[in-house]
């Protein structure tokens, strides 16, 4: 059994809580939550104590921490925990700032602690699956790819100013997807953007509406669209092209239902937000870190990858701030 | 060239009098119907004359004859026509008595000349893909056959009475898909019927719902579903499960336009009636006929195919009378 | 807290315990099983001890029990835990004998508990979904139903042999279905089957391919086909037809990947077998009894809906067995 | 009947040859091609005669003039046309030069005849369809349009040499998509591209693989991707998001079987090429023209949107070759 504490007890901490106490092969220890009654919820439904931040950080019997915590914290937090001999499972991103995280994970390395970054798209299994078969070679050599994402809802405008905006803090999934659907590292990025969905967003000096355009050394081509609104569900999908097929991952209905009248044949909006889309994600994300912990091996994605696709988001920031494409190294 | 006469220049009659203009491989040289203008529109537009009867089927100039009149013209059209040497195409049925359709068959096979019976269906692009690959093996050795036909509405109840009742009239069809989709004769009929669409067919004495089950010698089964109502489209479905799998064949949509809101994903309703769906299906139809003519080879589906069909709908008919199942000789 | 106590550890009492943990609302007391090893590993999951049967059907700080245990023992047990006061949930079916059930049931009413029979597919969201549907009347009166059941691979013929056939065994969950579906009794039953699938189904006396044909009082059709083999996952499906429209309940894929080559496009296979297909019914099924036991409410389906499933049953295996169609009360 | 003169009997020239018989509204009257044999086999297909250029430009017992010849001869063609009072439908483009389209649709405008450009895929049913319903307003305001085009493989090098490059000889048809749909001028084109599936074709300066971005001025953002390569058919398909949802238009299939084994649930792949996939959007397409000879209506799509296509090729091939955005007028 795993030894787990957990650094947040908000939306996101409850479902890595509850996914701890389902894996079999860990145990939920500690809580801590800058919201003392967050805490105490969370650590009571699954027999765990609370306690602040420092205390787990540094206690002995604790073997990994799940950070999920705001994300002006995580640096810190992850220093902290990899200094103190923890494996680290964060939140993405590290930070907002490149140049942070690069430091942050110069010590971690320097400490030899896994570290993973919850992307947790990769494990969707409709996702995860598609991956698997471009890498099994059924498509062939990759040439295009295209993904979209689209959010029910646009977040209040005051989250917006804080967020980093809409290509560090929406479109990084898309740009990690990007990475690991392509096979290789983009270096030339086009972007553009719109404020079509909510003026106060406009005003908060973001997007909510956005495309971008990415091309690897060997030409393969990644196409990003992103909006804050989508009627029907939240939308998430990609499909890839290659020398010898196509594959694709499409959204999850709500039901199986399908209904015929003389309107033509109805099936249900796709599953309403990330928290039920990815609730499977979530569970095979927190399985792989188990498994990274028992074996030793490197967790996936890692530091590295959270660091690539922030300079992606800040690539694709200022692409669409000068109107022109940035090259980036590869 | 083959040089073709037409028998009915009415709903049917006017597809098969443009198909045979569209082959490429056969001239439409004259028309008959009871109708003088029918016959007169048809024949100006494909450059035709117009004939009566007698004379289209002695004349030395034609090779084949389309018989689309009335059913309880059939039979003796088919006996005139190879008696005087023509290819025949005749639309279903021969007859609504089966000891009829089996003296004009006999008749037919003495004059030695080509006979097809129009069961269009066999022809639809989509269904005789299917059937290709379940006689290639792809599904392995057939075990269920479920086959579905809807009408977007009811006929008159004036209709109905004339038409030999739903099995005959409307089954038949689905009757002949059994057969051709099982390869085997069915041994065992049960029926059920109801008026649930039109009370006008019921004190017409025929039902508009109803559903058969057909048993083969081997143990194969087939269920067809027929009513005279579907609001979204006409249904025409089947699907056939195998050893190894199973294979469906599906409507065809107005149009591949989808669109997604609040409400869901709604697609389009099936193409409307038979002339919209099965205008393919036509022109295959017609192609065959005419590589039959061409090439002396027998065509497909054949007299005795008719036959078959129509001691089918007479079983399911007696079945759904008497309430009690109909064993046939196979 | 409603306490709980489970009779029987096996694949199905599992999938309760936990479900039981899972639901917030209860929590699971104690565990019997013939094999001691399968109630301490289930017990020891989820904190419960383990006793023998007598002892949780008399314990007095359970309040509900689940009988998971061999069919031959659920009326006993049944009876047992109502005199003894209990809430009762209790896999299908009662008993292999309609008039030991109706025995049964007497003594449930006599005592005035809760019995819920255990027709987990009523719960599935997607069949759930589509009876709402039906019921709200977005397709209009009822006319006619076609479910399909397809196991992937045949049971042992040894388990065949004891099962009380494939229509009391298998066809009983499409049966109650039917019910669900239709909402109204079926008044007549027609069966064909036979042995395709396995010889030593056959031997045992039994089939392993069927289908029914059902008509109700107002005249209402119902198709349902079973087969013990599909290659392509666990199908269950159902569609609907009524005056104003038709909906259906499909299956679910392994994941929504497509992949697209010259072989043209490929989905996943449907979930394997139950376990997956009905996770989430398992669970919303136990959500109804707790919920029952909570309020006082009947709970749905009731021990009548169990014993009119089990003389449909009764009724197609006889008719299969007499190649006639038999009529019931209604 | 409108008197129809054919330029050119090549691959689209029959097309339209028989188009105009088919219309039921045109008579074919002459054809002229360079190649006597193919103007002869289509005039008598037709019961038209030959006639060279001039003599068909000039004919007073013709209407209307189809320019079905080389790019090259567009230009002169329409001018020559409409002086000579033909209304004209013209192939698209009129040049690859956008300062010859401006000439020629001066003298367009100045002779006061109609004059269609052949964007078939505004007529392809399902296309017209969806764009309906945008207009209609079912989409709420449109922000977002990602077309997708693929050619099943790519031309001989040779061709790719003459042709102006991908985005004016492929792209542009999506070009004028984009436009059909966004409802709004594009005034800013980004470009990647890429030799992906034919080294020749980059020896020829060209790419076989690219995709767009633009942006208009309200800030409707429009996706477009092209390869010359796609293993499962034609793949032309678009999608448009507005502010109350998404509609978009699929690919047909070939037909609509599915075969369901081990391996999951097979599909068709699309249809193969153009000349099926279009079929019915030829047709739609000269009966549009013929509507507008008939009413005196301006056809469209016109010449000026002829060349806002073309402009928008230009952009996207210097946006390609300078690695920079390109900005429009609008």
């Amino acid at each position: 059994m795993i030894r787990v504490g957990l650094l947040g007890a908000g939306r996101i901490g409850r479902i890595h809580g509850g996914n701890v106490a389902g894996s079999g092969k860990a145990r939920l220890v500690a809580v801590a939550d800058a919201v003392p009654e967050a805490a105490q919820a969370l650590a009571q439904q699954f027999g765990a104590k609370t306690a602040d931040v420092d205390a787990i950080v540094g206690a002995t019997d604790i073997d990994a921490v799940l950070i999920c915590s705001p994300t002006d914290t995580h640096a810190d937090l992850i220093e902290a925990s990899v200094k103190a001999g923890k494996a680290v499972f964060c939140e993405k991103p590290v930070d907002l700032s490149s140049a942070r995280i690069r430091d942050c994970l110069a010590i971690v390395e320097a400490c030899g602690k896994p570290l993973m970054i919850g992307f947790n798209r990769r494990f969707d299994p409709s996702f995860a699956e598609a991956e698997r078969r471009i890498r099994a070679g059924e498509i062939g050599a990759v040439e295009m790819v295209t993904i979209l994402s689209r959010d029910p809802s646009p977040p209040p405008p005051s989250y917006v100013a804080r967020s980093g905006g809409l290509f560090r803090d929406m479109m990084i999934h898309d740009l990690d997807m990007a990475r690991f659907l392509l096979g290789e590292e983009p270096v030339e990025v086009h972007a553009v953007g719109a404020c079509l969905v909510d003026p106060g967003i406009g005003e908060a000096g973001d997007v909510d509406t956005a495309a971008v355009l990415l091309k690897t050394v060997s030409g393969k081509i990644a196409q990003i669209s992103n909006s804050r609104r989508a009627t029907y569900g939240y939308d998430q999908r990609f499909e890839v092209h290659g020398s010898k097929g196509m594959v694709r991952a499409q959204n999850v209905p709500l039901t199986t239902v399908e209904i015929a009248t003389e309107a033509g044949f109805r099936t249900d909006p796709a599953l309403p937000f990330f928290l039920e889309r990815y609730a499977q994600a979530y569970r095979a994300e927190f399985a792989h870190f188990l498994d990274a912990v028992e074996t030793g091996r490197s967790p996936s994605p890692s530091g590295q990858d959270g660091l690539k696709a922030q300079l992606l988001a800040d690539a694709a920031t200022e692409a669409h701030r000068t109107g022109r494409p940035v090259r980036l190294g590869g």
